[in-house]
């Protein structure tokens, strides 16, 4: 949680923080300014200190709302640096950050960098700026960063959040289920009121305009697949493709906040009117190796070892997995879930990446998504809910849906 | 343009390009791949060769849309990957991309890194190939980029989706008047047909919805202030504000194609009912400018001299500008124009920043956008539209609207 900044910057003895770029869709800014509307600003952070936002001139009064104290990057005379810097606009620049680091009294001590650009720009920039610098420690962390740890438990506020997009995104699933069953058949294929064929790329731009009617967007899109797309798990299906009854469909839908805020993330599979006693079976795996691990998740569980349960589990019902051979494309392929919040992939992790606190930590807000996939045979199936630790220990799904896998059509 | 990226390549010394990072919102890697659904993949090109791209297993589907070679990151068996690292996770990656680079022959030379992640991360990981690979040199530009310089100009299928999304823009823009005038009004503020004021809020809520409407997206949000917030340029306006006839309303939208592709760029500044002569005033000026500005437009134009030409223009009307003091919040305070294209912000460059190749050539995509800005009045004026350098040699707007100050009522 945000409260708990001081003391992982304290336990990776960082002296201070600083993230740079635009305050949309760059997790670590948003997190501490609260999606003000900024494209280029600096945040630093000494360790106990509050933050300090450097900003535009013309972005002042977005600067303002977030309450910290700010500075006008306007007011280092940019003129200035280029002459000293001899017209080479990146030492300008690298010479500003070194009035900025040491106006806050940071010369020396290790400094850790977050935020998201161009890397080739990033490489460039703090390379300049290491140089102008030598006695400040540059901290640059993969993979298992401040933030990331941060952000992997929400308090209350963020909870509730999460929760609301959850609603929406329940509530634009059960328009599309609504959609899909109203429609008219030709030989098992879905046709409109005009008697053409729906195809996927209809249903996306409803499922779009369903989330903006909510104040919500999708920034990374939608998966909507049908037969063999549906066993890629993120192949995000064809937008000329028809929808048949009888064929499995793996409906994954993350959207976020109108702005860049945070996110939520679900998956149903479904058949319209019927399923193959084929598709049955392997629909009751996931759904029993679903329950199974949700009725045995307690606060503290290592994330790995749930992974490591889920294959077993499947395993034992005769499925290949990544734990049973690491390149299968058949079964069990991907992990059993992510965190989420302003960013749709966070900690905890599952997988290898993993380190001791990827856990079910009491505020975790993660997703628990096992499935199936047999491409050769067209079938995949995934179900997937996003769920919060309580305080109280509970492990609370944010937004209930039904899991059933046939809709009946309604003609 | 994309054909130029052999020869930019040549003229940097680069002998390989790395594009790392998502396909979404990662204008370098969307630009070579087109807009598939790629979470996380990198793409390394060698000059004169075609890219390869390496992917996830669950995401090779959408990888093969693009065409290339395609590598499978399963192949490179991350257990043993993390068995040599003895367990070190930034180490394997490290290692992994030291055997890709390797495979494609990539063991000295230059090469250019490019892509959107998380600056620390980025710091970390290119750390360590780095020591792994010493013959190697990483090359991070800073601001010039390759992709930037490319991507400055557009070919024919490109502005087709641009002007495509400058349709859709202005269109909106048109549902938007139409809306506000069509309002009841209550003593000069409007109200809807229940009698409650209508909000900022409301008003971008619409906007979202009828861009949804139509495929498009804004994850960079939109301008719509009024009063004194739009005499600050980047102040997006308050949700809760009412709408009062006679205020400046200075209504900014930079809409992108669904899923993160081509953007538009647009402004216009409006007063309902009418405008105090205070205001025509402003008004003119800024539309005189960018009239005079559009007409001595010429291909091969340095976009710094036009932004001195802008400052001229608007001092000889009385008004301060950043020219004759940097500092300045009052009068002309911003930068004539941007490219844009897979970003909001792109090349040509019309400030500080700009080198020799900011010029307006043939294929550039350019927003002109002049503007006046006087807070402590509570007045701000923009006027901004999107132009094409054309093979011809004619700047063409890629979508016209009215450049009209006062929208009157309908009631």
């Amino acid at each position: 949680m945000k409260t708990d900044l001081d003391a992982l910057m304290q336990s990776r003895n960082l002296d201070a923080i600083l993230i740079t770029g635009s305050a949309q869709h760059n997790p670590a800014m948003y997190y501490l300014t609260g999606g003000v509307h900024l494209t280029n600003a600096d945040l630093i952070k000494r360790r106990n200190d509050p933050p300090v936002l450097f900003c535009n001139a013309m972005e002042r009064d977005e600067a303002a709302k977030t309450g910290f104290t700010t500075k006008n990057l306007a007011d280092y005379n940019f003129n200035e640096l280029l002459r000293q810097a001899q017209g080479d606009y990146l030492q300008a620049v690298a010479l500003r950050y070194s009035q900025m680091l040491t106006g806050l009294d940071l010369t020396s001590g290790r400094l850790g960098i977050y935020g998201r650009m161009e890397v080739g720009a990033a490489l460039a920039l703090f390379a300049a700026i290491k140089q102008r610098m030598p006695e400040l420690e540059l901290v640059g962390e993969y993979g298992d960063s401040l933030f990331l740890e941060a952000m992997a438990t929400k308090d209350a506020s963020e909870v509730d959040r999460v929760r609301r997009m959850g609603k929406i995104t329940t509530e634009v699933v059960g328009q599309v289920a609504d959609y899909l069953t109203s429609q008219r058949l030709q030989s098992e294929v879905l046709v409109n009121a005009d008697g053409k064929p729906v195809t996927i790329g209809d249903i996306k731009s409803r499922i779009n305009l369903w989330l903006a009617e909510r104040d919500a967007d999708n920034p990374e899109g939608t998966i909507f697949a049908i037969g063999r797309d549906a066993a890629i798990p993120h192949s995000t299906g064809s937008a000329g493709d028809r929808i048949r009854l009888g064929q499995t469909i793996v409906f994954d839908i993350y959207p976020c906040e109108a702005g860049g805020g945070y996110f939520y993330d679900f998956t149903r599979t479904w058949c319209l009117g019927y399923a193959s006693d084929d598709i049955q079976e392997l629909y009751q795996d996931v759904r029993d190796v679903y329950q199974q691990i949700m009725s045995e998740l307690t606060v503290g569980a290592y994330c790995p070892d749930l992974q490591k349960r889920v294959c077993d589990l499947f395993e034992v019902r005769g499925h290949p997995t990544i734990q049973s051979n690491p390149q299968t494309e058949q079964g069990y392929v991907h992990g059993l879930g992510h965190g989420l919040g302003l960013q749709i992939h966070g900690r905890p992790y599952f997988g290898k990446n993993a380190t001791d606190t990827d856990r079910l930590s009491t505020g975790t807000v993660t997703t628990i998504e096992p499935g199936l996939y047999y491409p050769e045979r067209g079938i995949g199936v995934r179900l997937e809910d996003t769920l919060w630790v309580r305080p109280d220990g509970k492990m609370e799904i944010l937004a209930e849906y039904p899991l059933d896998l046939v809709l009946p059509m309604k003609r």
